[in-house]
């Protein structure tokens, strides 16, 4: 991170330079396909460089703004070209909360990703159920292989609680649709986030609605997480559920974190639960998807080498159920009922 | 903007991360079409990040460079990936002038956006008549669909005037054409700006001739300006004039700017007239475009929340006569004749 | 280049902003064809821009980072997106050496760029011979089109010797082939290099073995390289050989630097040289390419405006024999036997 006052600006202004390169070596196995040897970008934190910056207004006003790219530390490819993880300028007053205004997380994602001792990334994330295009779920069934609105919002506008004392945090999502051309990532969406901070217990929900030219119906997206600081563990626990025209997706994480000084000990688990009936993007569908499920199981170390760099290593196993056909991230493509395995221990490094 | 002395240089010496984030939200309107809501990226100025830096060399010599990409701050998306805005190397001596080599502005470009109170962008802006593929001009007979050398030239080479007590300025430009492979944004371009500051009164003139495997012929783009300012208002007016083959294209501009301490007030009138007979690209065709036209007025504010930071407001209005077909940008295609409307609001933060 | 100590680590931790700004003027001739003027990006070191930073983990460890962009300072673009010049991690021992995760250059490439006076790029360079995917080479029978690991290889781990007193330097690399898809530079390769300074004189030797999807057999290349600082001169020459099923490449290169104050002039001779036969992509085909050659003189002269700029201009010209058909880069397609020349003048400025 490179953090410096800019001349032509006042004392309490700054643009800084950030980003985080995480490079792991993994091996994955699908039963009954075989193995892959991989070199992977992102499996502790997601790999990225960005620009941010600060302007004080007075009178408690502040102009700020965070440019946010994605990054494959092991190949060196930016895909897509641009700052697409997070593009947005904001207008903020300590007591009034702040106005933001670009690409950034949907509400229902920064309900969710926090709850995950896995930061949402690598072979033991809380992801693989929300963005794999492979099999029938409401997320195909709405979007297909187009951008959808899981993660994030491009031409969205939020307003953001400010701090305040009674540990209320969140607030409210609209993005335009500019037609809602599904392939061009633009959904018409709108949605919030509540959470509560109640001493060492964190409780937060959050929804989100998008509707575009192949959604037709609305894709709902909708979160509830709670965590427990209990000192010498963290647990976390949730559920999201996406449901579009028939189909249903319930997603559930159970997690606990132990930190023990410069190490620290993860475990996370998933399940995924798909209800009803799914077709190809934009359609009810007839294909029975009640039944298809996947759990999977990971397992964490983390060693900080530094505030800035650690070293760790992740297990995870998956097994899937009826049709389901997901299957640990860079692992080779499974078939129904698939069952796949992962390891992988790497570095990250904050700049 | 952070702009440091770098260690490994002598105190002259700078290197700069800079840019513009801008973000508005716009609302259009086409008769008997319909309207759209839309975020828009760089409604004020454009939004764009980059680096540049300087060397002093001694003796009045230095060497500078400029890297600056396009962004669109509402998606994070920048396209096309890389500094297409600009990326120049120049060695310039302060008495002899700047020599400056790659891509860059050109002349015409340069002595038209500068008399736009609207800056080239938003929905208030000049552009509008230089860039739309929309319909039959001298620009889409020359191009088509392909780049054009309308406002920029890669691979080329400029002579630029040094700061002088004549009050001159401008310059001459030779872009490579390497094949003049249109598709390629490859085209041989010759052409000079000079410029003479009268005290309050600025008058400027331009000619840029282009040349590729569409354009056959000669692309001609010739464009006179001038600035009054009078103290409580700036009055700036004046024509830019496409040809090519039996087409041509008059644009005139008509502008006023009110500044009222931290607040702005803004005018511009736009008519676009075109003649003779226009074709596909690369013909002369025989599809007459005389007697089509449009006219945009545009009306906007702005209030300075710091040196770095404004928000703005632009209303505008269009009406095409004839075959025309332009529309406020952002605003959904009409028909031959149509007339938009638009209103966008918006902030803009330097860094 | 822009290096600032980071408020947020400790007082060893740096970020730096760097790159180069190349750009020439280019004339070359290919008889019988004709000439072509353009405008050229590094031709005396590449244009590119990137970030890097290293941050001291106590106990002679450090972690560090590498991102390095291809840029086209001519037309601005930056052609693939992201940082595939390099982009690497580092977790390093001052004596035991450095583990390096990620893109980065080949041994061979190590092994083989050193020793051209002209940096690899330009009209004299020693690239030539290796990416032209003009006419049969082993290089285009292993991999046709697709990118190739003669520079670089993705998903790779290195082992690099720490400074030590013998004088050796050098490493091992294995790249990870994640299916071993060509298309996507997906290359599993394994290789190292070696290098003794024993002086003034300094020899070096190394290997490097690839196979993905469409070399079906190993692609084999080998380099061997010295020099020798004479002080007013510096002598280099080397061979490096590709080898494809029945196809092989032979290069030599032999090259004289002449330091002369702020003043510098350079030569080299290069020659490859085929032999066998070769394919399509991954065949081993039946084309005799046995008697195909080219030589290639090129003269150079630099001259130093500063530590970070310098202008400088490069004669060569190249010379086919058999069904080869090289030619200068930038010169117009030849037939076989084709004869090229080229000219270039440019100003090199590193920030």
């Amino acid at each position: 991170m490179l953090a410096v006052m800019s001349p032509a600006a006042n004392a309490q202004s700054s643009l800084t330079v950030f980003g985080v390169m995480d490079v792991a070596v993994r091996r994955t196995n699908t039963d009954h396909v075989g193995h892959m040897l991989s070199m992977a970008s992102g499996s502790y934190t997601s790999s990225r460089y960005g620009f941010r910056g600060r302007e004080d207004l007075g009178g408690g006003l502040s102009a700020s703004f965070w440019l946010e790219s994605f990054l494959s530390a092991d190949t060196g490819a930016v895909t897509p070209a641009g700052f697409q993880r997070r593009s947005t300028l904001s207008l903020a007053h300590t007591e009034w909360g702040e106005l933001r205004m670009g690409r950034d997380f949907t509400p229902t994602h920064s309900n969710w990703s926090r709850f995950d001792p896995f930061n949402y990334v690598g072979i033991g994330s809380v992801q693989l159920f929300s963005l794999s295009a492979t099999g029938s779920t409401p997320v195909t069934a709405a979007f297909g292989s187009n951008g959808n609105s899981i993660q994030r919002s491009s031409n969205a506008i939020q307003y953001l609680l400010p701090r305040n004392s009674w540990g209320l945090e969140g607030g409210i999502t609209k993005s335009f649709g500019e037609g809602n051309v599904s392939a061009s990532d633009q959904h018409s969406s709108i949605g919030a986030r509540l959470g509560v901070n109640l001493g060492p217990v964190f409780v937060s929900a959050a929804s989100y609605t998008t509707h575009d030219d192949k959604t037709i119906s609305d894709f709902k997206d909708r979160a509830l997480a709670a965590s427990w600081n209990a000192g010498f563990v963290r647990l976390s626990g949730g559920v999201r559920r996406y449901e579009y025209l028939r189909a249903t997706q319930s997603n559930y994480l159970l997690a606990a974190v132990v930190p023990l000084g410069a190490h620290e000990v993860k475990f996370s688990f998933n399940r995924a639960k798909m209800g009803g009936t799914a077709g190809t993007a934009g359609t009810a569908g007839t294909t029975a998807i009640h039944g298809d499920s996947a759990d999977q199981l990971a397992l964490g170390y983390v060693y900080r080498l530094s505030k800035r760099t650690v070293a760790y290593a992740t297990a995870a196993t998956m097994r899937d159920k009826g049709n389901a056909r997901f299957v640990i991230p860079g692992a080779r493509a499974g078939t129904a009922g698939a069952r796949s395995q992962g390891f992988e221990f790497g570095m990250n490094h904050e700049f």
